[in-house]
């Protein structure tokens, strides 16, 4: 391992230092100030004058490897390529995380763009268990892009959630989850929703003559998730939905790991939002709902899609495809799933848009009053197939 | 319990709904319409049209308590009540942050604001274990503020931050912290830096003839954060500190409510700081570093002080030192943490500004180039005595 590699090379094997993207805000001398403190405040968190000599300052300390301006920001925004010792990581996602964008977080300026592709330490790491192929072995659909739902609103009972389940099913929606808000209410208990939405979907699976997989939201206090998520397992959910906002990338990054589980996970981004509400701090939807939902297991990376009820622009989705499927190390690629306006009119649009490597989380169109589920539900698989031959 | 309790009441203790104030940017009808949405967005998710007349129209679904405009914000902001059944919960914290603001944070122009006291709904959660008067009660200090520091950089042996532990020890400091970046990289593994730290700390601290603390950074991933709590224990560490942001706030709550843990907890706000960068969206710092920290069982509330090199107002230090206190059921105030540019020379401002209820986070000042660690730390202490007189 060369002790000052440099880390330029995306493909790089032979480095002991990874490197992020920022995008840094001011003047060059205010931006080069800024990328200055970076390498200090994400590591040692000293003075630059306190730092010992040596080791410490040579590799444990950040490094500026390039520097360059944003293109049309008329020297008012900057982007630098900070790299960091693999080992100030300690190989753990939490203190990477960290590395990445701890204390950096607390200060002005600052945005988090992109990771670099470092072989070396995102090998370290599982990622997703499954990812894109794996999702398409499991469902048997190759050819289109795969559908989900949502079952809700919260307040129904399970039997009433379980019969929704049967109709998505039975109307051959790839994927049908529980909405992120169903957790382990007194209306529909986690325990007996996951009952009864198992048995609805195998119920309608059978009916729609292919494999239906019921994703129940595992969102829990510490120790609960783990014991929902093994016992989604065991009653026989095809995968697992999964807030990581609210419980933390690692703890979804241990539901991916568990090889007691081995189940699909679809990430929600409910509490994530204010990392991308600012072009200036925070965190890029590349790096976010791609890169980091990745090293975190995630095989589906769920988002408001442009044009829905949520504010995210079209290169912000188009960002977050790239980063599910950019190269980082051997982590597999995983599937943008943009939801909130996912309409049936919109579907040319959308496959143009994505292309066949995505998941579209259909909502509103497929709960329309009055119409039926099932038929809905099959109307919509039907248009997508047509449109994506 | 009143089906249409209207909970305007702070401490009302028949109620089954609790609120939360949030500021909506907009027009007059804009921001009506947000609260609208809000109530929907963060409870059934479904348009007002298909949400089922009854129960889930009249109770499940959010309701608009209050609205009034901001002050001096010529109508284009606004605040709004809201509130939410206790069971829209299921009384578990990560479900209450999702109610609070999970796919809320994704659109623009909301920010949840406060907390309102909901004596009913706090009070399923145990809060701070120690709180201010714990910790008093374990330091012996009751009469001025606590003084806290941090054992870095990263990249040091534990032997060497044993070293330095010593001297703070020596010197009084009452809490002696890891610095939030020391995980278990290669340079101090966990249990190696917990057992030198413990002892040196024990050892200065007989020579300074007081309880000094050792708080061990336990910010890990799933499992092991767990493993390292309990181990910090054995070992006969005094305090942990955590850093939600990373592990999770629930993870936290867990750690604190653990009896086989039974340790006060610092929290630390790595990685949350992209909530509070903005005064449209986000969580405010009254919220998330005052009340939602408290929820969640920390005991301290670490934050970036005015001034220093993080760009905290006064106000938001103030708001943080009010939710740091204010009622909310029975959970224990907790101490507010200023850190970053505590020197010798602001002491007095820093009382004057927080009072003596407060924990200072000291760190450059005591470990000047060439000077003594012991000698600093002592007269730290020694000009907070005298100024708290």
């Amino acid at each position: 391992m060369g002790e000052h590699h440099p880390c330029r090379d995306d493909f790089c094997r032979d480095c002991d230092r990874f490197g992020a993207w920022y995008r840094l805000t001011g003047t060059l001398e205010e931006a080069r100030g800024k990328a200055a403190d970076l390498c200090l405040e994400q590591t040692v968190e000293f003075p630059s004058d306190l730092v010992p000599k040596g080791f410490i300052q040579d590799q444990v300390v950040g490094q500026v490897a390039e520097f360059v301006p944003v293109e049309g920001s008329n020297g008012l925004e900057w982007k630098a390529l900070i790299t960091f010792l693999n080992d100030d990581t300690g190989i753990e996602l939490t203190q990477l995380l960290n590395v990445l964008y701890g204390n950096i977080s607390l200060k002005k300026g600052f945005r988090l763009e992109r990771l670099k592709d470092c072989f070396n330490l995102w090998n370290r790491f599982k990622g997703p268990r499954f990812g894109e192929p794996g999702l398409r072995e499991i469902t048997g659909i190759h050819h289109r892009p795969l559908l989900c739902t949502a079952l809700k609103p919260l307040g129904l009972s399970a039997p009433a959630l379980a019969e929704m389940a049967y109709k998505f099913a039975s109307g051959g929606i790839e994927i049908i989850k529980d909405d992120h808000g169903l957790a382990n209410q007194p209306f529909a208990r986690f325990a007996e929703r996951v009952e009864h939405c198992v048995e609805a979907t195998e119920k309608g699976s059978r009916r729609a003559g292919r494999k239906i997989l019921y994703a129940p939201n595992v969102t829990a206090p510490a120790g609960e998730l783990e014991r929902r998520a093994h016992y989604a397992k065991e009653k026989g959910a095809g995968a697992l939905l999964v807030c990581p906002g609210l419980i933390g990338f690692d703890s979804m990054r241990a539901l991916a790991d568990d090889d007691g589980i081995d189940l699909p996970i679809l990430a929600h981004p409910a509490f994530l939002g204010s990392f991308v509400t600012s072009r200036e701090n925070g965190i890029s939807p590349f790096a976010l709902f791609g890169q980091i939902m990745r090293l975190a297991g995630a095989d589906s990376t769920i988002y408001p899609h442009f044009g829905g009820r949520f504010g995210f622009t079209l290169d912000e989705c188009k960002e977050i495809v790239v980063g599910s499927s950019i190269n980082m190390g051997n982590l597999k690629p995983i599937f943008p799933t943009p939801g909130g306006g996912m309409s049936l009119k919109r579907i040319p649009e959308l496959l143009e848009f994505y292309g066949r490597d995505v998941m579209f989380l259909v909502g509103g169109d497929l709960v329309k009053n009055g119409s039926d589920i099932e038929d809905n539900s099959k109307h919509f698989v039907e248009v997508v197939e047509k449109t994506s031959l």
